[in-house]
C-alpha cells in the first residue's frame, strides 16, 4: 500500500458500497440498466437538535461527477472477484462498465443554503444503473460536509461576531476527514483553519502560532517567549499555560514590552487549558494595566459552542475561539444519517410511476415522485418551504402545505404578495455541467446571508422554534394513498 | 479544486498545523533545529469506556514518513504567504525544506496490540524540528484508526464469533474518513467491508448484496427476489423488509424453492428495520418450516456492540451483523484524543534533560524522559506493564510499577518466573525503514491472538476491570520531583 496512492485516483468509481455493483449488474441482467429513474438525497432530521442545516458538499460531488469512470485496474479487480472458483460479473458486463458514460440531469441545493428534513438537497434523473451507482458517494460527499458547516454555523453564531479559528486536524477521521472538515468549517462560518493543506488546496486563511513543545524545548519560559518574538514580532501571540498561567501573563508582558522598544506590538495570548472564564478575566486586567489594551485573548480546549456561549454569558474576556476536535467530528452527533432513495421511475410506457418505501416509522417513509421546493419571503424573512411535484400550476391564490410527520400541522400560503425562491438548481444536464462553481469565499458569505433571512428564533441553540417545511396538499395525498395502498397488500 | 488531486500528494508535508511551521521556522532562527529531541504519542483513556485499545495507523505513519518531503508547489505557497505585506517565512528558510531530509529514529508499538493509557504508542527521536513536524500527520494518522479498530474488536467480542460486516462508506467522515475506518475495522476484527476501494487497496474481502431500491425499482417484490437470484443463484441473500418484512419471508422462501430446483441454494435475508429480535426470530421459523435451515440471518439498523449484546441476550435468531455509521464514526466517541509531547531535548552538553508539560489535572501531565514498556506475562495471561527510562537495569529480582494518576495503586512485580515482552519495535533508524510491514490479514490475527492473552475481566464492555499498567518506580520518581520542581517555581 501507498498511503498517497490510495487516496489518489483520477476517478473515485470505486469508492462505493459493493452493493451497488451487484445491483447494477443485476439491472444489466435484467435488461433495466436504461430505465429512467429519479433519486432523492435527503436527511430526516436537522443535526444536534438545530433549527436548521446548511448545505455543504457539492463541489466535491461535482467533482467526483465529472471524474467518474472506471480505471483499468479497476476493472481487472472486479473481473478477478470470484465466488466459488466462478467469476462474480460477467465479461461483458465488465464491458459495459469500462465504456459507461454519465448521462444523468442533476438538480441541487447550493453549498451554504440553509435546508430542512425531508427537502431534496440532490435530484437525480437519468438510468437507473447510473442513478444506483452515485448513491454511496453522493451520500459519502455529502452527509459529512453538511454536518460540520452546520456545526461551524452553531459555533460561530454563538460566538456572536469573535473570530472562529477550526483547528481539528489532528483529531479528525483520517485525512479527508480533516481537509473535508476544514473546508466545511469555513462554510459554515469559520474565519481560518490551521490545516495548511486545505489552506493551499481551497484557498482558506491558514492561522496558528506555537505550542506547549516550543515552551519546552528551552529552559525557561521567558526565553521561549523572546525567541518567538523574534522570529514573529510583528505577529505574536503567546501561549501562556505551559507551566503556570498567571506567571505566563507576566512574562508575555514582558515581551510585549520589548516588542514596543523596538516599534512592535504584542498581538495576544492563548490560553490552552483551567478555567477559561477565570484566567482570561485575569489576564485581561493584567495586560490592560500594563497597557496592553490592544492584545487580544484567543481561548481553546475542547470548546463547542454549548461552553462558547456559557464562557459567553460569564463575560469571559475572550476575544478569538480556536475550536477542534468538537468541531470536525462533530462530536454529539457525529453523522448527518441523509440518505438516497428512488422516487420514481418511467415504465415501459413511458410513464412515471412515483415509488414509496414504507416503515414502521412514519420518518422512514420517503416522500415519492418528481419533486422541486419553493422558500416563500415575507419582508426579507423565509416564512415556510413548499415541497411540491414537479408541474403543479404555480400561478394559485394559495397554496396549503402539510408536516410531512404530523398531518395536523399546516400551513396556507397566499403566494400573492410574497417573494419565492426555487432552491434546486440545474447542476448537470445530460451529463453536461451547467453549473458555476462559485468560489468558497462567496459561499461563506452566501451562508451568513442566507441565514440573515430567518428569523432568531429558528436558530436559537436549544429547542429552536421549528421552520415550517411541508408538502403541498396534492403531493401529501399521493405519498398518503401510496402508503395505504402498499399496506393494503399486507397479507398479515 | 480537483477532488482527486487535493487528495492526491505524493508527499502530504502539508498536512499539517501552521504553527508546526511557524515553530519550525522559529526553531531554524533561533538555532535550535538540530537539537536533538524524544518525543512520544500516547493516549489517556481507552474510549468507549473500555478495559483496553487496539494499536492502528502505523503503516499509514510508515508510508507518510517514507514520503515525506516539501513538493515545489508546496514551496511556493509557502514562500508567498504574506503578512502586512512581508513574507512570512525567509527565503533561506524555504531553502532549509527544501533540503530537509528525515532522519529520525522511530520505535513504536505494532498494529494490532492490546494498549493502554500513558504508555507511548510511537516515540520519536531526532533533530527537534524534524520531530515537531511530525507532530500534527502523526497524530492524525495514529488517533482515528485506533479508535475504529478498539471499536471494531468491542463488537466484535460481543458478536461472540458471529460475522460482523463492515458498511459505513456512505455515513463516514469523508473519503479517507471511510477508508482508514474500513482498514481499521478488519484490524479490529471484522470480516469484510461494504467498500469496495478498501477492498481493492487494502486487500480486505468485500460484500453486499442490494438495497430496498432493487425491490421499489420493479412493479413487486416477488419479481425483484427472482431477477436477483437470476443474476446471483450461487450468493443470494435477499433484504426482506422494503414493505413488509414478514410477507417478505414468504417471497424469499419461493425464490428459494425455485432456486432449489435449479440445485441451487439460498444463502439468506436480510432484516434491515423493525424489531430485530422479533422479526429474526419469525424469520427463522418460517425459513426452517420450509426446510432452509442453512439460510443464514443478516441484520442491520444502527446497531452497536449494546445493541448486539442485547439481540443476543434476548436470542435473537441472527447469523451475521452489518455496522456502519456507529462503528466508522466511533459514534459515542468520535475522537481519541492521543497527543504528542517533548518527553526530552539534549543540552549543548550533550546531557538528555527530561521535560515536564505540567497541567491543573493530573491526568494531563506527560511522562518525562526517554522510556519503553515491558509487558509480563504469567501463564501465558499478561498481568502488568511497565513503562520505565530506557537503560533501567533489567536484571532485578523485583520491580514496583505505580499508577500514573494514583500513586496509592502500586504493583510488585518479580519478573523471575515470568516471561515477558518489549512493546515498542524499531520502524525507523535515521530515517531508513528496518521494519517489515506485515499483511493486513496477519495484523488482523494478532489483534485477535493479543486479546487472547487478556482475561476476560478486561474485555467485559461495561465496567471492565482494570489492567495494571505503571510507571517505575524510578521514573515515577522522576517525575514527580519534575512537576514539584516546576510547582516550587510559581510566583503566586
Amino acid at each position: 500500500m501507498k498511503l498517497t496512492e490510495h487516496l489518489y485516483r483520477d476517478s473515485l468509481a470505486l469508492l462505493t458500497d459493493f452493493y451497488q455493483l451487484t445491483m447494477a449488474y443485476s439491472y444489466w441482467k435484467a435488461g433495466k440498466s436504461e430505465q429512467e429513474a429519479v433519486f432523492t438525497l435527503f436527511f430526516r432530521k436537522n443535526p444536534f437538535q438545530n433549527g436548521f442545516t446548511i448545505a455543504a458538499g457539492l463541489e466535491y460531488v461535482i467533482e467526483f461527477y465529472r471524474n467518474f469512470s472506471f480505471r483499468e485496474d479497476d476493472l481487472k479487480y472486479l473481473a478477478e472477484m470470484e465466488k466459488d472458483g466462478l467469476p462474480v460479473f460477467s465479461t461483458e458486463f465488465i464491458q459495459y462498465l469500462r465504456e459507461m458514460k454519465f448521462t444523468c440531469d442533476i438538480d441541487a441545493v447550493e453549498e451554504g443554503e440553509v435546508v430542512f428534513p425531508h427537502m431534496p438537497l440532490i435530484r437525480v434523473k437519468g438510468p437507473l444503473i447510473q442513478c444506483q451507482l452515485l448513491e454511496t458517494p453522493l451520500l459519502n460527499l455529502t452527509n459529512f460536509q453538511t454536518l460540520v458547516a452546520t456545526k461551524a454555523a452553531r459555533i460561530v453564531l454563538s460566538a456572536k461576531g469573535d473570530p472562529v479559528m477550526e483547528f481539528g486536524l489532528r483529531r479528525a477521521q483520517g485525512i479527508d476527514g480533516a481537509l473535508a472538515a476544514s473546508r466545511a468549517a469555513f462554510i459554515g462560518g469559520c474565519s481560518s483553519t490551521s490545516n495548511v493543506l486545505a489552506g493551499k488546496l481551497f484557498g482558506i486563511p491558514v492561522a496558528g502560532t506555537h505550542a506547549h513543545s516550543w515552551i519546552m524545548s528551552f529552559d525557561n519560559e521567558l526565553d521561549a517567549f523572546m525567541a518567538y518574538a523574534e522570529a514573529f514580532p510583528d505577529n505574536c501571540i503567546l501561549l501562556v499555560d505551559t507551566y503556570n498561567t498567571v506567571n505566563g501573563v507576566k512574562n508575555a508582558i514582558k515581551v510585549g514590552k520589548m516588542l514596543r522598544e523596538k516599534g512592535q506590538e504584542l498581538k495576544g495570548i492563548r490560553i490552552d487549558s483551567g478555567d477559561l472564564a477565570y484566567f482570561s478575566n485575569i489576564a485581561r486586567k493584567m495586560l490592560d494595566e500594563a497597557g496592553f489594551s490592544d492584545a487580544r485573548i484567543v481561548a481553546s480546549n475542547d470548546l463547542d459552542e454549548h461552553i462558547l456561549s456559557s464562557l459567553k454569558m460569564q463575560e469571559a474576556s475572550i476575544d478569538v475561539w480556536g475550536i477542534g476536535t468538537k468541531l470536525v467530528t462533530a462530536y454529539d452527533q457525529p453523522a448527518l444519517g441523509a440518505v438516497y432513495k428512488l422516487a420514481a421511475i418511467k415504465n415501459k410506457s413511458g410513464e412515471w410511476i412515483p415509488k414509496i418505501k414504507v416503515s414502521q416509522q412514519s420518518i422512514k417513509i420517503n416522500i415519492p415522485g418528481f419533486h422541486s421546493i419553493k422558500r416563500f419571503f415575507n419582508n426579507g424573512k423565509a416564512i415556510a418551504d413548499m415541497i411540491f411535484s414537479e408541474g403543479l400550476e404555480q400561478d394559485r391564490n394559495s397554496f396549503t402545505i402539510i408536516d410531512p410527520i404530523d398531518p395536523t400541522k399546516r400551513k396556507k400560503i397566499n403566494p400573492g404578495e410574497l417573494k419565492s425562491e426555487m432552491l434546486l438548481k440545474p447542476v448537470f444536464r445530460k451529463g453536461e455541467l451547467v453549473y458555476s462553481i462559485p468560489d468558497i469565499r462567496e459561499v461563506r458569505q452566501k451562508t451568513m446571508d442566507k441565514l440573515d433571512h430567518f428569523d432568531k428564533t429558528h436558530k436559537r441553540l436549544i429547542n429552536p422554534h421549528i421552520y415550517p417545511v411541508g408538502l403541498e396538499e396534492s403531493l401529501f395525498d399521493l405519498r398518503t394513498n401510496l402508503v395505504l395502498k402498499v399496506k393494503s397488500q399486507d397479507v398479515e
